[in-house]
């Protein structure tokens, strides 16, 4: 569908629309860095969704019920804050004129957190649209499962701005993709077509026809051929509301509109000249002055907002407090993420020898928590993360709590921070060598500090067979090393119901499980709390210690086999679990030298690199880990191949 | 295009087809683990195309200008080994008895190098699709630049193998995007169209109209209804092959076909039961013993191969032996990917205080090697990694050496390898902080030993205004720790041109070099060899060593004014530039400890993790480096913030 450009657009809105062009040109022009082609060629898709359609309230900016925007083009974060600042959110002009600068609440790329009217932190590209994609799909589960009577008290749009580099990203192509086959409604993809990509014009690199793949996914398409046309966009979006598909808009912009360099790339990330910017201001009948706004015009904007909200805010205050939901409604209101897990009732006594994955299982299939769903990239059956019982989500089935994301890691892990962002407490699964092409989604969870998990199963050279693209080597480290994540490796049932409570009872930060493929046993003195402390003693030492040894996961069970047998030489070594490092190092001294006292040597044995045991260790301690990949065979054979069988492990340690 | 299923296949090419299915089976049984399905269900498109279309020569598997075949499914490792044995490649019945088992060279998925008649390691989902991309891109740009008076000395198609899991994943759609735009047309994509994944029917999670999808790329699709239909296949790669765009030809295949749990995901990864096999042997009309071959079979399918293919090998041969491009020719035919640097005459007297990134542009732009072409991720113009006067790679210009990868660095690195694999020496430039965009394929890249390179700039906090998402932090420490993976931060002119040295001066392996934005000054002591031992005194202490600072990159220029700080309290400090960690890690102890004496506390400054440097110290040494996210402001200011400003690091050192 086309919508021709018309010309009766209003003189007001214009008015806005030069001022916020202004605005945003002169926070970047005073920071001396950022992107002024998107602020000059979008300002009117912003305008236009904020003024029109955005049900939101600025002075109530979180909202829970609230229209969603992701500026998935993070690097437009001038343009998102100028249009907020204009539409009435509480920001100042001198939080404007701090744009980019330390501890503002303005800075380079949109932070979720610091910014009222920011609902993702986003920059690198393509993260936005899988958030996007994960509130849509949020909103869908959260709307059938909060039943209402009349009124749904969970019912928005999810609009996302998205640039050529966003549609270019795997991350948007595998997110799209699923929001298609979901058939996420209440999804609308606003592309500021502009052709032009920082380095060059973007048919160089990009000549798809983008309405047509985008209709190969299952979304309806409409075209704006005027973006600086507001009717035309106005009644796009309108459609688009009205589809019962996903929507995709392409609005033809032209980057750095009005400047000599619009329709180019050099428009894109540099500063203007200030002839140049003195030359926009004239055309756009601002005034030269930087950071002079119009009142009138702030006013114009704000009003639109509020005649159109305002009413339908105040109605859902008094028609919450009615709810039938109240618990779940109180704790989304409250963001309060912590699930207690009363359901599980599983004692040491009943383990038998079991994989890790499958005691993982029985703890999610015992959540039954409304706020807690997730899913498996293609791999329920191994991961085993399926909760029975709770149906799939799917475009018939909107209360399902089992997501089949496909093979599509890395859109999972944007899909569930954008899930998490509307208040779920989501997680996803795959195996912990394919946590790889997760990882710039899992850095912008932690960024966020969303309070999302991930887990990852075959977490070790025990996956054998497979070979060394499955068997995970440097990934374990790689994901302690992300600031802010919790990587727990659990080593048997207590330590996995442990974890899952140490994680459930965090209202913050990412929380990564890896889990075994292997069948372990119970450590001899294994306790569920036990991991609050992130290490302790999971087999003391039968006699004057002299040695420990600090393992993790299924590691475990070879470090208790050496203490045997060094015991029958008369070695006495006690074994230390570790099931989150960055824990065990934030407890206090004290209870730090009680486990690790300064007596007898330290051995690590992880069968990965296991460098973020360092901290750990003094001069003459040892670390028994790899450097190397793996190798196809049985896990006896890759472990002696690669010395950390029980046999070698044993002679390499010197006590 | 739809080719209609015919039922006159050949009798014979049925026996061959039912002896693969039946050796695949045989070896998964054997082995105890593997994927049945795709063995069973797409036999039949192995064996059409190795038996009519592929040009090669079994017996000179690594020959340069055969065509390529990347199983991108490499979960189909059974069947590639079971046609490659059957087809007379060097593979013998032991070869396929040892299965998954140590060191035989039939690992659980396909691993380059190690089998005859193996392209590319696959496994990871998506990378093959990524690989054959890089494949036929090569082969262009080869065609062209080895210029021909008759036949080119390089001409070959890329056959690539999908299932639904490979065109899910986001990087193959980038690579497929990108192979759209540069109309790669002799790049032939075969889906394996079984409508099954891992864990459910695909249809649960892939719902795309799949070939108006590869139209709006720019491909030409064809159909094949049965995939049974061996004639129908053949039809569909002819057609393919003439087409001037690259093709995608999807075949509709039945997962597990014959066994009884076909059309399932039940028949994917898991051995079949021992009934189920006899029952499938039984339909294909094939012995029950294991492992029996029929010679017949096995000589006529070899036959068509060598009888259409032997004479072109033969010619070539000779016509090789009489190129104009004997030099080139010859590296391509010796694997020899070693480049050097001889039109490099930089000195340090003439540096000015640059940015390192643009010291590289000079080395970049002064490589004049036609194997070594690459590209950038859209960020030609920040990275400045674009070869000066050597024109761009698109689908007019085949001899370009510059590569506009479009914002997709997935795609770009899974591209470069695949140009490795066909002879190039390649490169790709990103930002350092989506190098995590890169990870599963520069893991691949590690694996089979690439000597591709990856150039990552803007590899500090001192970006600064672009904030968090932007900052690298623990970026550098998870490239290090990828096994094989050499990873280069140069502080200096000399050190970039060193390090360039030392990385064309490889022929296996990848290196990773990190450049700074921020401008620079020469060190004091700094050469270029000095980068071939890893670690090297910058500046020497002027008096009675009294501590060490190793540094990196644009962190040295902070060292080295520490230095001058401390040398103005009469503390005398060496400071260690350490370009490349593990390099000095490999060089002997004498070399080391000359460098590192034991005497004088070691000081590791790096404004990331950092965690590398630890096998570099010793109990009481001090690490300083982060383990924070940064922040949008400044760079000054975010150093200051984060602690890792001058002042408060002379504060925080104790010497």
């Amino acid at each position: 569908m086309i919508f021709k450009p018309k010309e009766n657009t209003l003189e007001m809105d214009e008015k806005v629309i030069a001022q916020i062009r202004a605005l945003g040109l002169d926070m970047i022009q005073h920071a001396g860095s950022g992107h002024p082609g998107i602020v000059l060629g979008a300002a009117p898709i912003l305008y236009t969704l904020y003024s029109r359609h955005m049900k939101v309230n600025p002075t109530c900016s979180n909202w829970i019920n609230r229209d969603r925007f992701v500026m998935s083009a993070g690097h437009g974060s001038a343009l998102l804050y100028a249009t907020l600042f204009m539409a009435g959110y509480p920001l100042t002009l001198d939080d404007m004129k701090s744009f980019r600068q330390l501890l503002s609440i303005t800075p380079g790329h949109p932070e979720f957190g610091l910014t009222p009217g920011v609902d993702a932190s986003t920059g690198p590209l393509g993260q936005g649209v899988g958030m996007a994609v994960g509130m849509a799909l949020g909103e869908e589960y959260l709307r059938s499962t909060l039943k209402a009577k009349k009124e749904p008290p969970v019912d928005f749009y999810t609009y996302v701005l998205v640039g050529e580099g966003d549609l270019m990203e795997g991350v948007s192509y595998e997110a799209l993709s699923l929001a298609g086959t979901l058939r996420l409604q209440k999804l609308i993809v606003l592309y500021d077509n502009n052709g032009v990509t920082l380095d060059n014009q973007a048919s160089i690199t990009f000549s798809e026809d983008i309405l047509k793949r985008m209709t190969s996914f299952g979304f309806e398409t409409f075209e704006v051929e005027d973006g600086e046309d507001i009717l035309a966009i106005d009644k796009a979006i309108e459609s688009a509301k009205n589809s019962d598909k996903p929507a995709f808009i392409s609005i033809k912009t032209t980057l750095g509109k009005f400047s000599k360099l619009e329709g180019t790339n050099l428009a894109h990330g540099k500063v203007l000249e200030e002839e140049d910017v003195i030359s926009i201001k004239n055309k756009l009948g601002v005034r030269e002055i930087p950071f002079t706004v119009s009142n009138e015009a702030m006013e114009y904007f704000a009003n639109q907002i509020t005649s159109r909200t305002m009413k339908g805010y105040e109605r859902y205050k008094k028609r919450i407090e009615k709810s039938d939901n109240k618990e779940l409604l109180t704790r989304l209101l409250e963001h309060n993420y912590t699930i207690s897990l009363k359901n599980i009732h599983l004692e040491q006594e009943n383990a038998e020898s079991r994989a890790l994955r499958d005691f993982s299982s029985d703890v999610i299939s015992s959540i039954h928590d409304d706020l807690c769903i997730g899913g498996s990239c293609d791999l329920f059956s191994s991961c085993k993360t399926y909760q029975e019982g709770e149906g799939d989500f799917s475009s018939k089935n909107r209360s399902g709590k089992n997501i089949w994301f496909g093979v599509r890691e890395h859109a999972a892990a944007a899909i569930i921070n954008g899930m998490c962002l509307v208040g779920l407490r989501p997680y996803v699964s795959t195996f912990l060598s394919f946590s790889d092409y997760m990882k710039p989604a899992i850095r912008l969870s932690a960024m966020m500090k969303l309070p999302v998990t991930y887990i990852f199963t075959h977490d070790s050279l025990r996956v054998g067979e497979d070979g060394p693209t499955h068997e995970p080597i440097e990934q374990l480290d790689s994901l302690r090393l992300i600031p802010g994540v919790e990587v727990f490796r659990p080593g048997d049932m207590n330590e996995v119901i442990g974890t899952y409570k140490a994680i459930f009872a965090k209202n913050e930060g990412v929380s990564i499980i890896s889990l075994a493929k292997t069948k372990v046993s119970s450590l001899p003195e294994s306790g569920i709390s036990e991991v609050m402390k992130g290490g302790y003693i999971a087999c003391r030492e039968s006699g004057n210690l002299q040695g420990i040894l600090i393992s993790s996961g299924d590691d475990l069970q070879t470090a208790i086999e050496l203490q045997k047998r060094f015991l029958a030489r008369g070695v006495f070594v006690r074994v230390v679990s570790m099931p989150s490092i960055s824990r065990f190092l934030s407890q206090e001294e004290k209870y730090r030298k009680e486990i690790l006292p300064d007596k007898g040597k330290r051995i690590v044995l992880e069968s990965s690199t296991a460098y973020s045991y360092y901290p750990l260790l003094r001069e003459g301690d040892q670390l028994l880990s790899t450097t190397q990949f793996g190798f196809s065979a049985s896990s006896e054979d890759v472990l002696k191949k690669m010395g950390l069988d029980i046999d070698t492990l044993e002679k390499k340690i010197e006590l």
